[in-house]
């Protein structure tokens, strides 16, 4: 029987072999990672739902993500969907109980994301999410605080200002773009997002297709390049410049306008982190999203947001790609080789003592050949090998084995956690 | 915009009213809980897809876990389900890189799994479960490990003896059981999981009822009540209990063939842990499965197998209600004071600076009265307030207040990481 197309097994190390999927281990230290560098930061966890109503991301998020959905209609006939994004289901959580909050509200997540798409190299059907937002302030400092997140969680796992840039961009410059060309002519949101739209394509896109959906609007890609190669910071966007500078991570972040990002919801600055080399996709992205909460709460409530997501495959790749990726084989503090059968019932009880000292302790749950155990001690990567010796006395006399420097000495077997603990 | 029905959010601590539903503190403590003993014990984490195909389930699972299944059809019509269970996953990765892997196998996830079923008190369409497994060993101390590790994570979480109790049945005990009442009469596997089912409900069920039941299959509810008041271990379960009892376990474990678990592919010893109360559902269950992995990977893979899956939902009830569950609310190291808006720059590389330490650190993102800032460091739980001023000689000072003791000193910028963190 076979897994689903698009969707990942996830192994302990050492991994079965090259086709075996992706490693457990691999994403717990990345999973890690995040959510320490996220507390320095005074950021809080929380999770919500994996499915949820269809509606919470028809009309919010735009076109991008509706298409891709990985929506069905559930038993009690709900229209329903394996959330796209974080962002609606987070928004509704902090609308549900705004009040009950200090601001401003610093939150993260984990959450594992889904899309129905046709799954290619790097791009499942579903893949986790670094989610870190902010609510309740609309002062750009915030937006510091929340790009030098993503700066040091990237900084957290070895990558370096050599290896990743973040690019900031903001919809108020592109508004203010957007504006001076329609030259007070009437127009709808629509209009605006289907700029923005043609803007997030520009460098996917053919630069005369781009031009002529320009033109349908009244804009030119001169004109566009122009405005992006000035790269003339808005007031806001200095203030985080500033801000980031002031902190010892200028050298992380550039002023670049064709960074606009996809969804329909962002209001102010937004980002995208690359890497340097231009060899994968986007690694994160986020930005400001202040009407946000007051669309999803019906106008309940009005709440500034911002907030990005980091996903897990680009930046495995990239890390992998790097070298930046540690060895995370088994490494076992103490493995019980028991020569005696009979004193395998004792051996057991030394097992649990070291366990429940903290210790990570094996054994052979059969009797074994001592070659054989060894051998099983080498594999498990164990620090030491214990083992209980009758004496001529009838007494037990414990073996400490260190498996680094070979040396072997006796150790009173109400000390011995402390022992092996000392060598940690 | 409400979460859909018998789903759950999670808020982090402190929870912004009752109703606000579940704590992502709670969860994260029971879950590190769960890792840190399961590691212990030598498993290692693996993961799966949230979504598999249908037929995983249906036939190896038996009927109850079918019924209520929460499955649909995906946009390529291929017939899928929320994963109820992680087992048939585990059995198919195992089973897809068997070789590969020295034996015994132990690993363990912390899965989330779904069913679609009335959500009722207690009773979500998803919980999160601990699953715990071993592969490739026949003998019963592989069983007394699982066991030993199932009682540890109880105990881990401060629950004891007094609180739980783990029934330890076996389906050998119960098939022996079956063929003396069958006296040799030709019979399928499915009489026999008939009969299992009677008595994985006699529990829950009128005496009368389950005695017609029984009738019909050639057995009395007086003979089933006997053998189970009987509770004569067999040679499987005495090897069980005597390495437990090795382990100074054996107050955790008893004899009770009142289980049998309702899966259809347990094979062996099977066991529930249940508070001593008798409040609430099982906390845990599991047992051996020697065949799963033979009938997933279609005849191509033999390998015995057992585990245990512990849900989130109970255990986090009776924690709650045994006083356990401890305070966790948010603690910062040290939030940065800015009285001089002068100084916001320089204060910023402070906190950067801390942070880089490792220290959780936080600030005012905009310029705020002393007092209030201060009232912010202690909603925030901070241990220490950091303070830049300006000397006379147009150089800074740091202070550093210890919110506990109330005392001030001025601390060297250098120095100051290392101070906090000694106090840590």
């Amino acid at each position: 029987m076979e897994r689903l197309p698009g969707f990942r097994d996830f192994y302990p190390e050492p991994l079965p072999s090259r086709d075996a999927g992706w490693s457990a281990d691999v994403r717990h230290y990345i999973f890690d990672t995040w959510r320490s560098v996220a507390r320095r930061y005074g950021f809080r966890e929380y999770d919500g739902p994996p499915l949820e109503p269809l509606e919470l991301y028809t009309t919010k998020s735009g076109d991008e993500l509706v298409g891709q959905m990985f929506n069905f209609t559930d038993k009690g006939e709900r229209e329903v969907a394996l959330r796209p994004e974080m962002t609606p289901t987070l928004a509704r959580m902090v609308a549900a109980h705004a009040r009950n909050y200090k601001k401003p509200i610093k939150w993260f997540a984990i959450p594992q994301l889904f899309r129905y798409e046709r799954p290619s190299k790097g791009r499942f059907r579903e893949h986790f999410q670094f989610n870190a937002d902010i609510f309740g302030e609309t002062d750009p400092a915030a937006d510091a605080e929340l790009i030098a997140l993503l700066i040091d969680s990237l900084r957290a796992l070895k990558l370096t200002a050599a290896d990743f840039v973040i690019r900031l961009s903001s919809r108020n410059a592109w508004h203010e773009f957007f504006e001076r060309g329609m030259r007070g002519a009437e127009h709808g949101t629509e209009q605006e997002y289907e700029f923005y739209q043609i803007i997030d394509k520009l460098e996917r896109e053919e630069p005369a297709q781009s031009d002529s959906k320009l033109k349908a609007l009244g804009f030119s890609l001169d004109a566009v390049n122009e405005f992006i190669a000035a790269a003339k910071p808005t007031a806001e966007l200095d203030v985080i410049l500033n801000n980031l500078a002031a902190r010892g991570l200028g050298e992380f972040v550039k002023i670049d306008y064709n960074v606009i990002r996809g969804l329909a919801y962002y209001t102010g600055a937004v980002f995208e982190a690359f890497d340097k080399k231009g060899e994968f996709r986007a690694i994160a992205g986020g930005g400001r999203y202040d009407n946000l909460v007051k669309i999803i709460s019906g106008g309940k409530v009005e709440l500034p947001g911002l907030g990005f997501g980091m996903g897990d495959v680009v930046l495995t790749e990239l890390l992998n790609a790097r070298g930046l990726l540690p060895a995370l084989n088994t490494r076992l503090d103490a493995f019980c080789l028991i020569e005696d059968e009979d004193l395998r019932l004792a051996s057991l009880k030394l097992v649990q003592d070291l366990r429940e000292s903290g210790l990570t302790a094996d054994y052979s749950f059969v009797p074994s050949r001592p070659e054989k155990q060894f051998k099983r001690a080498l594999e498990l990567n164990a620090a030491f090998i214990v083992k209980l010796e009758r004496t001529s006395n009838g007494e037990f006399a414990l073996k400490v084995k260190n498996l680094k420097t070979r040396e072997e000495r006796v150790v009173d077997t109400a000390r011995v956690a402390a022992f092996l603990l000392a060598d940690k």
